[in-house]
This record gives C-alpha cells, structure tokens and sequence, in this order.
C-alpha cells in the first residue's frame, strides 16, 4: 500500500472508486449499486469530501470508523436512507461530548467502501485515507484496529429508520455477537461505528492508502481492464472459466457456499472451487491451494472485468478470478490468527498467494 | 392503590416485599429466588433502600426505571453479578451528562420487583414507590409511562459480564424488538432501564404506592393468608385444585402454554385452564372467562399460600389460583389497546375481574 498526497472524492472519480472498492471487496462488503446512488446523490448536492493522508490530522483528532454489518443478499434489497451516517456521529458526538473530526471507511471493500463516502459528503467531514481491512471481511472483530488493541467499545449502530443504539461490549467478539444480534432485529443489515480512535492511534492501526488505492484500483480497470488491476495491486490471474455451480444459503447473517468454475480456453479441463462466507475466502483446485483468506481472491465478470459480488454470481456466467496479496498486517501472527485459513475452518495452513502462483 | 409515607426496604421487610412482587408478579416478572438473595446481600453489606413517595422528589430529578427482559425459565439459572444496576446507572450518567436521582422498579412483579432493592442499596440510591405496571407483562411497551406517551428512548442494557448497551428506538415496538435480540445475544436475560424521566413526568405516568403495596401484600400473606392478600387487593379467590396438566415451552424469549387446574374440594367437578405468556394471562372454566388480562391471575401454593412462577408451576401441585383488579390505568382505552385481551390474541372483550366475579 502506498500514499497519495491529499485528494477529493468527487463525481468524477466515484464511479473509478467504487469499481475498486468492488474488486478490494473479495465478493463481500455488500453490492455496490445501492450504496453508488446514494453517494452520487449526496456528492451533487453538498460536494466532493476531502481524503486526507492521517498524518494531515492532529494527534487527538477524533476518528469515526463507519461501516455497515449484515448479509450482503439483504443490500440489494433493504435500501439506507443516507441519514445513518448523521445517527452514528450524532450518537458518538453525545457519548464523547465533543465533536467527530473525520469519519474513515471500516472495510474498504464493496459498498462498504463507498456508503460512507455519502455520509462524509452530507455531514461536511473528511474522510481519511485509510480503513481497517484493505479488503472486506464477514467479521467484525476483523479489524486492524483489534490487531492494534484498540478498545472495540464503543460501538455504534444505526438504521434507516432512525433507531440508534451505542453498545459497550466487553470484548471484540461480544461487540460481534451484539452486532449480529441488531442485524436481525433491524431486518438483515445495520449501519455501525467501532473502534473509534484519535488520529495518532489510527496512525499504527489502521490500513493505510486505501481510499486512494481503491480508486487507483477502478482507474486501471477503466483504462487497463484486469492486467491494469494486477499491476496496481501485485495480483495474480487464477483462472477463467464459466460458473458451474453455486451452493449459497443465508443463515445467521452470512452468506455461505462455494462457487464452481470450470476453466474455458487456456485453463480448459481445469476446475477451481471457491469458497464463501459473504467474502470469497479459498480458492482450490482439486483440492490444492491457489490462494486463500487473508489473500484477496476476487470473481471478476470476463465481458466488464468488474468483480462480482457473492450474491449476484450465478450458474453460466463467464468469469475471471483473481487473487491479491492482502496488507502485511494480515500476515503477523495476531493477524492469522484473526482471519487466517484456521479461523474459518479451513485444514490449509496459511501460503502467501506469491508463494502459492510459483 | 394508595401511598404509604416514606419507608424503607430493608432485611426485615425484603421477604414480605419479595412474597408480595411474587403474587403481583402473575406467575412472570422472573423467580424472586435468586434476586431475594443478591439483594439481601446487597442490603446487608449497605443498608435498607429509601422507599420515597414520588411528590417528596424535586420535579426536574432524574428517574431510572429498571428491570430484567427475558424468559423467566432462564432467570433460575443464569445468575446476575449484582453490578448490572451500576452498569446501567454509569451508562444513564454519561449519556444525560448528570447524576441518575432515584431508581424505579420497571416493574413490580415477580423477580423484576426485587432485583432494583440490591442495585440500589449498592449504588446508594433511592426507590421511588412506584413503578410501571402495577404488576408483570410480557412486553417492554406495556408500562404506565407508554400510555402516558413517555418516550422509550433512551433505553439502557447491561449484563452480568460488564456489557452495555444504549439504544435510542423510534418506539416501542422498536425497543421491544432490540431488547429481544439483545436478550438473545446475552444468553435469555439481560437487565434494563427504560422510559427515563422526571419526578414531575413520573408522577402523572407510573402506578403509584406499587412498592409499599407489595411490602403490605407480603405481610398479610405472612399474616393472614391468602384471605390477608385478598383483603389487601380486593382479590377474588378463582378456584382451588390441583395441576393436571402443563403445557409449556420456551420460544422466541417468552415462556408460553396453559396450566389446566382441576377443582378439589368445594371446587370438585371443576376445571380451568390458564393461558400463559410468561405471565397468566386468561382463566377459563368450560370457555367462559373466569378473570383476564390486564387484571391479575396469580397461582399460588395451596399450602405455603406463596405464588408460584411460571417455570415452576408442575404437575400434581395443590393450587389456589386468585385474581386481583389491575390498577386503572389498564382499563382504559389506551391501556387495554396495549394490554387488553385482543392484544393476547384473545377473542373474549375485556370485562373486569368484579363483574365476572357477580
């Protein structure tokens, strides 16, 4: 990951974020559609949101990372309102008693990555230049911030209805486990803030460049379809083919399955089996390892180049999967032990993807 | 209901408050087993809680309604640390930005009427003598303060491991559906305060002397039987037999079933069945009502007088089942929208417990 200098989100450079966002998203963070509309709407109306480097803040800034929790099959259907973001620095500004100063992307992958654009635009506030991920996760205590120990209380919730709720877990898996909880009351999904922080915290925990990776990331894919994207990022082509099956279900406020892609042309008589937990998690090709969480792995859609998200993959579409290498903070020890191949109960011990395309 | 001058609740008057809460408790409101033993510690280790009738506050003091959500099955074995009234006490504080006056019990029935004398003897505060229903219900919506258009927001969580949750709802029906998810989340109970308000507020919108009532009930239960109870309340003694039938079981945070009495004695040839909800909620003979929500229907032991709760009513026990007239409140229009028969899923009209009784 690397840092532009300070740069404004805007309506000519939305369309370029979000197609990054979609393709850092694995599958996960939710669609995108909904969540463009919304911020294209709120950045004509109040203009474009500055992104600002962290170390363009002051040390006790006060850092709002927002993000929304559930299903990504729900997004397509149960549509925010864009006054979330104004319920969660509402509810965070009272429990401080003092002012948000920039909201930040939790997960900077798919409509995760772009809701808050809309937010940020409406409440006038930067939005820095980083996130928790570098990619997207199904997972809330998946999170750089808890890598760094920073405190996952308080954590904010909001709906579309204007319901708001500030919880005080104890830990990052009871903050998990109320957050699924508000998911189902709320009727699949929920808009939240965790792991607030001052600026000089968000400095050590956080992904850096991520905004502006994101959009670099949808540039080349404009300009330079997937070879411009694997430049950009380091990644990998693992194969093409045709989507053959898809196992998906929604339980517990997950999408879960596998997707089956059978190679065509050059990768003809392959067959790679991808596995899913909102996020594309493992690829495997009869039964080997091509790349696995917390590497990026992407489907990509063969005729746009643009990564499919979990819940719209479907039998007979004609794909490109890709894999990335995930941030350094992925690979630590406390970093595998949080989102490596174990924690989803996968038998592979975790291979670096530069490892694995040798 | 009539008012007592200021008392205190102390280790001499805890068991006959705690009898008493259990007889307005209508089989729900939680067992008062394990709340009679953290409060009589709580008493012991501080001293007896100030009962204070509610024009002896200044009109602008802050007044936090407590009690416990969830299946009272649960509540026999998932033990409270004690604490949960200071978690919700700090959580109130730091989202007023001033000191919480005086507690209030929610509601006066079963466990729910006890567990607020421990917190408050820990946290050095007074009780009020009142609370919101006069009695047990099942669901958050239905106390005084709802009908009194108090607003249920904000409402404080907190569990027994230090957790907390603040949650702003646009209602109460939206309180109600996150309370639940939470109690999901927290293992089937957790503690809460909600319909926070003013002395001035309170006192036009909670079931005045409800506190000092069920210290009297207990006593004249002590005293004088179930006929002392009967006395106290204008209560009706409804049928006295034995238990030939339960049907109960645990679904979506509520206990429900039918409890089917056969009359003994001067009651030979007799059967009712009560219908349960947590609490019992309608006494039937051959169809034809005998007593019904919101009025009381309270389930006591044939030979200790004492109720007994939901979870604990088996086979084969010999019974008295009473019925005791609901405060005022309940038996208006808005008051029976929210707790009358229909909302049950009743078809009878509401008649009061005196006109059924003729």
């Amino acid at each position: 990951m690397w840092q532009h200098p300070a740069v404004q989100l805007g309506l000519d450079t939305l369309d370029d974020h979000a197609r990054g966002c979609a393709i850092l998203g694995t599958g996960g963070g939710g669609d995108t559609y909904a969540s463009v509309l919304a911020a294209r709407a709120a950045l004509a109306e109040f203009g474009p949101v500055d992104v600002l480097a962290l170390d363009r803040l002051d040390a006790d800034a006060l850092i709002l990372p927002v993000s929304g929790w559930g299903a990504p099959t729900v997004g397509i259907e149960k549509l925010p309102s864009g006054e979330e973001g104004a319920t969660l620095v509402r509810m965070a500004e009272r429990w401080y008693g003092r002012a948000v100063d920039a909201l930040m992307i939790g997960e900077i992958g798919g409509g995760n990555g772009v809701e808050p654009v809309g937010w940020a635009a409406r409440l006038g506030l930067p939005l820095v230049d980083a996130d928790g991920m570098g990619r997207a996760f199904p997972e809330g205590d998946m999170a750089s911030m808890h890598v760094a120990g920073v405190s996952a209380s308080p954590a904010f919730f909001a709906d579309e209805r204007g319901n708001g709720v500030v919880a005080s877990p104890q830990d990052a898996q009871w903050l998990e486990r109320i957050a699924r909880a508000l998911v189902v009351a709320f009727g699949g999904a929920v808009a939240g803030a965790d792991h607030p922080m001052d600026a000089a915290t968000a400095r050590r925990a956080t992904v850096l460049g991520s905004v502006t990776l994101a959009t670099s990331i949808g540039a080349a894919l404009r300009t330079a379809g997937l070879d411009g994207v694997l430049d950009v990022t380091g990644g990998t082509r693992l194969v093409s083919g045709t989507v053959t099956d898809v196992d998906r279900r929604t339980a517990g406020g997950f999408a879960r399955g596998t997707v089956t892609v059978e190679g065509t042309g050059d990768d003809a008589s392959r067959g790679v089996i991808v596995h899913v937990q909102n996020e594309n998690l493992l690829a495997e090709e009869a039964g080997a390892p091509l790349a696995m969480v917390p590497d990026l792995i992407t489907i990509c859609d063969e005729g746009s180049n643009e990564a499919i998200p979990t819940e719209r993959i479907r039998y007979g579409q004609r794909v490109v999967v890709i894999g990335i290498p995930c941030d350094p903070v992925w690979r630590t020890t406390d970093g595998l032990r949080i989102v490596g191949p174990a924690r989803f109960g996968f038998d592979h011990g975790y291979r670096p993807i530069e490892e694995l395309a040798r």
